[in-house]
């Protein structure tokens, strides 16, 4: 068996990876572990960067995204009992879109199978050589099968099998005091916008995933136990942090999914090896207080389709051989930015009285300089990739 | 004997405040406890934002200020071996101004003595009253008086006796792990403009004193030993922090002065009590990496004699009332940048390399980013007072 390019992981990264690189010519094979059902329902993020819906239009994989997707040009802080908008698209030029990561894996498999790709479900990957590059992999028959191919490409997440393949890799992490309860909700949202408040009880976000459902996310110590939290204690708890001078009001609806997610920061450096190419979770990971962890996964594989484009298309293996700095460089933006929105969203339960007034100030300020405005809108965004 | 403002202490602080309010016809005695000579010659600050060289010309103490200031419109951030440029002027319309603090000291002084102004030095403050305000001190010979006066302004330091007779005072405090080993030499500055440098080794900051001095800077731990620096390794040090790729040349010359200082931020809350009032460092304290100690001490001073005149002139106390929180909004604005510049300057001895990455990161992006230079620029050469 031979592909050009292997493939592990079917999530967003993988299957956009595989996208991109058809419309080039360029074949490759899609190994995911679980089932289509699953991937396609699991809940996890949902705010794209502009960059990101300019790949998905651009590759022809953004019609749905175009129809459903709710464009936002802004978003607020709020703390002391105000809000403060910060207007993203006045800042850069740029907006934010709300659509599902399901909703993108659901397109991104749709399209790779009427495109005639090679999309294997429920196969687990036993082994890969990223020196005489294959991927030994069982079927759901129970079968091993050996994938040659030239390159192989690990989007299969923090747990996944590609990033230990990687010898004398570099790990930076960083573990925080939190963790976030979120919550679907059959409820329409009670903003148009998204909405941060930090407040003395803890973080609370107001997300959204339709007009008719509602995403809300409380801080809550990193050991909770979510059998602690019925539901009439997450209402009220959100309605004291979202509590406003001037009597805001959080719509309360039935509760459809409720999960506890730690917050954790990790970097995996390089991000190849030989001919094994690290994506998206695989090599790293953001808290999703800046909503980046998805974008930087998309972010990566522009960069890898661009340089197997060229590799197949020249020969040249300039742009491969950058392929680990070029991405590390927006990573470590992304993680610190990512650090920098949590550290000044969330109550550090460790916190003094020093770090407190700190932290107000800096909230103050961030709602009333145009160049801090501007900061945070810009890497909101999504800066340039590559 | 008997005044209507009593201003403890004859630093920058107290002697711009007598000066401020002489103007307005306010009468005041400032004692302070060190002789004319100790006052005019210690060594501090020396980087004045154009608030602070507005109040001195408008008020007419800036006369030699114009002729000897060195006006600057930007400063240097250089790591990894490279200089950025922050564009100070350019990106905010302001200046900031070299002129250090002691020569303030002597052209105040010399003012309120050509105005008939009244300044005792070696006077020992021994007791004061906030509410049937008076103080009470020992004069030169010996002799204890008692200054009646309408109100107090404690302008007398970190280690003043102003603060202790402020009753439930909240005090916010941070140490760091390192200290400013500084010095004065007589050689030229290798510089136009100030460099704060980034390395592996530690900070180090290239500033000045006129064409002929150069005033450096060296991160040292909190604890050092000033015996471990003889001049050849401080100045072997100092070209070590401040190499670039490009061979930059840091030029050597006698060093006439040589000292550590501890790092510290400190706030006391309130600023006011009953009818004494706390300016300067008396009321905080910052770290001196983003040049705002002197500068926080005469935006109090504004603020206070602004309240003073208008309790004087309409009886109204609304300003005097406002004083401590108009004053906190600025010093914690202050607090948060120099904490921030500090950090993202200095080698944390404890840091790991998530930590290391994630600092490597934000300089690219201060370095970089219109926005980040923006906000780096307007705090530095200081947001509005008041």
């Amino acid at each position: 068996m031979r592909t050009q390019v292997a493939i592990i992981g079917g999530g967003p990264a993988g299957l956009l990876l595989s996208h991109l690189l058809h419309l080039q010519g360029i074949d490759s094979v899609v190994l995911e572990s679980r089932d289509r059902g699953y991937v396609e329902r699991r809940q996890r993020a949902g705010m794209l960067e502009q960059g990101t819906t300019d790949v998905l239009r651009e590759s022809g994989a953004g019609e749905r995204l175009d129809r459903e997707g709710l464009v936002h040009h802004g978003l607020e802080l709020r703390f002391g009992g105000a809000g403060h908008r910060i207007p993203l698209t006045d800042l850069t030029g740029r907006t934010v879109t709300v659509y599902a990561q399901t909703e993108i894996v659901k397109d991104l498999v749709a399209k790779r199978l009427a495109d005639g790709g090679d999309v294997r479900f429920e196969t687990e990957v036993i082994g890969l050589d990223a020196s005489a590059p294959s991927v030994t992999f069982r079927d759901t028959a129970g079968e091993v099968h050996t994938l040659e191919c030239d390159y192989i490409a690990g989007c299969d997440g923090f747990h996944g099998v590609s990033r230990p393949a990687v010898p004398g890799l570099r790990t930076f992490s960083r573990e925080y005091p939190f963790a976030w309860l979120g919550i679907l909700a059959d409820v329409p949202p009670s903003t148009e916008e998204l909405i941060y408040a930090n407040h003395d009880r803890g973080f609370a976000l107001h997300s959204l995933r339709s007009p008719q459902v509602s995403r809300l996310y409380l801080q809550v110590p990193p050991d909770e136990d979510i059998a602690a939290w019925p539901d009439a204690r997450i209402w009220e708890e959100l309605a004291a942090r979202f509590a406003t001078d001037d009597g805001w009001k959080l719509h309360e609806g039935p509760i459809t999914d409720k999960s506890i997610t730690p917050m954790r920061s990790f970097v995996a450096e390089p991000m190849r090896h030989d001919r094994l190419f690290l994506a998206g979770d695989a090599a790293h990971i953001v808290p999703p207080t800046g909503a980046k962890g998805l974008n930087l996964a998309v972010s990566d594989v522009i960069v890898l389709a661009r340089a197997l484009t060229e590799r197949y298309a020249s020969g040249s293996d300039t742009l491969l051989d950058a392929y680990s700095s070029t991405c590390l460089r927006r990573v470590w933006r992304a993680e610190h930015f990512s650090y920098w929105m949590t550290t000044l969203l969330h109550v550090d339960p460790a916190a003094d009285g020093f770090a407190l007034r700190l932290q107000r100030s800096h909230l103050d300020y961030v709602a009333s300089s145009e160049a801090a405005k501007t900061m945070l809108a810009e890497n909101y965004t999504g800066l340039p990739i590559g």
